[in-house]
């Protein structure tokens, strides 16, 4: 496919998720890449926004946690997200923030293994993951260690001299920085077989690559919902929890939206049963609605083929671009930091280059929009339900314009902003 | 006042807030005495929101972080609430929910006092900080205690055998049933004086009542924005910490956001220093400038009085409900629970009757919006912003003739819902 690629207009002539594109706010000229961080904003999810702000609080105030549901909103979008996930319906829930979540899923996890010291992670893991993990450890005490090591030797810790020690297995799924994916299955497998829990965080995976936890028999894992499922700035985040542990884990955040009967006031915390327990506070019904509208795409991409179409696209899109780079940019100082194989690359491309902020910069002003994560990486995400093919090729053409007229070399492109 | 009142349209004509009613929408023929639960609507939400969400974020994308000033959203909305609380400008920071930034705070005064054992409360706390409180005790082992005590017998434990090993006091301000106002400065200076910090919610008071955290030396609160603050269902909560902890606190949730440069994205949690520390995950950026336009009805205030005008208003209207109940509803099964004292009572008027639930299902039906909470309490909040004498006036005659005419007593009314 490299040495002959079929035109960009045939591969989106067939594409089954051509029709997608169609369901997005995408602004006239821009290319986005970028919806590994924030996804664009899904159509309805304005109208939704508006009817809950306006007729939903505006009109029925109060009584709209009844008349309108609220009070099961983060059950409800739990579910959407766990078929998205290959989680069984009931085994979500929506709520807080990720890194809020990963506090409540380790301490659970810990908790699980009151006899086991240690919690073991990469350094390619999201920095709030290993931070959450560092502040918890030292509230508890500090009887734990975080093991952080390289992820490519996660798999030895868990089959080394202190295996038996360890409580817990912290991974994200696919490396912010890089896309590398870690073998879910097989480390969940091999933490098991330590007698560990296995976390996951599927930051950079939900909506994008295909998953499969109660196959993989996970423990817990946590996601976010501003990526690729398209939620909004800051949207709340989710976690899941297997039925095993589901109605025996006790939450390091133990709140009344957690509790068995949160409307009879009782003194005395008594967990819900069933992942519920790992609500604690108020919903937040705008910011979930807002995300219960945008999840609603999802519904019809069972029809084209699922997260399996899903994943098709999205190796497509990141081979295309990556070939395409490497055809049209030779001889620039560009080198590839995601795996060159596809099955050990998420749903994004990331290239080193010296100047790397101020290429980034430079492509914005194009209208291409990756982003850039220090000290020199650019990442584009190709999100399959709104990219096309040409819309790669277009990425391509713009970056090799960037290097070859040196349009990264301004001051206005390498001044940082306070968000990079 | 009681024997000869003040007719309620002289009353409206000359308050000094009657014209802020006109900056919300209520829905024509509802007398809204619920905004101790649910804020109604301010004008201009609506439209904030709509820009957010379709301009801000469907035309910015990611760089609505930094075109749009989202990254510095929970500081700016903390500084517009910490007005409102009596708090210097940069101790108060919008993030998670009122249960989360409890199990923050508390934890944060438990690391403060590593020698001490007691937390003390009150059964007229807030479940849901009872219950984080027990999640968090458990999680750190065990070796704390939790003391929840009459809210009367809250100063005896302070100056009792124990208080030499009482760590922290946890204290709603105004009891969410009975409208109970505690003593903020004598207590917290009772729990100094003891040796312990004090942590206050504030979830009641907060644009219901005059306080001054910074002149009762409160060491750190928490607080609740949909309720007087109108910041909508579910909306972003707060957290505030004295300057002499800000920079020393140890937050049990270190997220990314509390980190001093989370874009450098080092492995190891560094905190910022001051309030920023206790953010956590990514704000919530619909929901929270959803809150950000909520408050901007506040700045109008202090040309009018200010909070002391806010209060001065609120004792005037509970009062009027008070002596209206008990001149119109003599001779019914009622029962005052809220202080007779307006000193001693927040903005809410709370009356336990038999039939409480179905009474306030009926008076609902007649427009007259309260809410009702186990086992037989029915709570009217009186908003200042909103509220006209008038409309007390409506809500008592109201309730007579539900009560005169046994309105409550049908099926319909009796049947529970969800939520209560």
């Amino acid at each position: 496919m490299h040495d002959d690629p079929v035109s960009a207009a045939e591969a989106d002539a067939a594409d089954p998720l051509a029709a997608f594109r169609d369901r997005f706010a995408l602004p006239d000229g821009v290319v986005y890449l970028d919806g590994n961080s924030l996804g664009p904003l899904p159509h309805g999810v304005a109208e939704r926004v508006a009817d809950v702000v306006t007729r939903q609080w505006g009109e029925s105030l109060i009584r709209g946690w009844n008349d309108h549901g609220w009070v099961d909103l983060p059950g409800r979008v739990g579910d959407r997200i766990a078929r998205l996930i290959g989680a069984p319906a009931g085994s979500v829930v929506c709520t807080d923030s990720t890194s809020v979540n990963v506090a409540k899923a380790l301490s659970a996890a810990l908790a699980l293994r009151p006899d086991r010291r240690i919690v073991v992670s990469d350094r390619g893991n999201f920095p709030t993951d290993l931070y959450v993990a560092q502040g918890l450890i030292a509230a508890l005490g500090g009887r734990h260690e975080l093991r952080v090591v390289d992820p490519t030797d996660v798999a030895d810790v868990l089959t080394g001299p202190d295996a038996g020690d360890v409580a817990a297995l912290l991974l994200t799924h696919v490396d912010y920085r890089t896309g590398r994916v870690h073998d879910m299955a097989g480390l969940t497998a091999a933490a098991h077989q330590a007698g560990a829990l296995a976390v996951w965080d599927l930051a950079h995976s939900a909506g994008a690559v295909e998953l499969d936890l109660d196959g993989c028999d996970v423990d817990l894992a946590v996601g976010c919902s501003y990526k690729y499922l398209n939620g909004g700035p800051g949207a709340p985040a989710f976690i899941h929890v297997h039925a095993r542990h589901a109605d025996v884990a006790e939450p390091l955040l133990a709140g009344w939206f957690g509790h068995a009967a949160p409307f009879d006031f009782d003194l005395a915390y008594r967990p819900t049963s069933g992942v519920g327990r790992f609500r604690v506070g108020t919903p937040p019904v705008l910011a979930m609605s807002a995300l219960d509208a945008a999840l609603a795409v999802w519904d019809d991409v069972d029809a084209v083929g699922g997260m399996a179409a899903v994943r098709a696209k999205s190796v497509a899109l990141t081979e295309r671009f990556i070939a395409g780079v490497e055809a049209r940019c030779a001889g620039h100082d560009l080198r590839l930091v995601s795996p060159r194989d596809p099955a050990a690359r998420g749903s994004q491309v990331s290239l080193a280059h010296p100047e790397g902020y101020a290429v980034v910069q430079a492509l914005i002003a194009d209208g291409v929009i990756g982003d850039f994560r220090a000290p020199d990486v650019m990442r584009f995400g190709f999100a399959p339900l709104y990219l096309r093919h040409a819309d790669v090729d277009a990425a391509v053409e713009a970056l090799g314009t960037v290097l070859d007229e040196r349009r990264w070399d301004t001051p206005a492109f390498r001044r940082r902003a306070a968000v990079t």
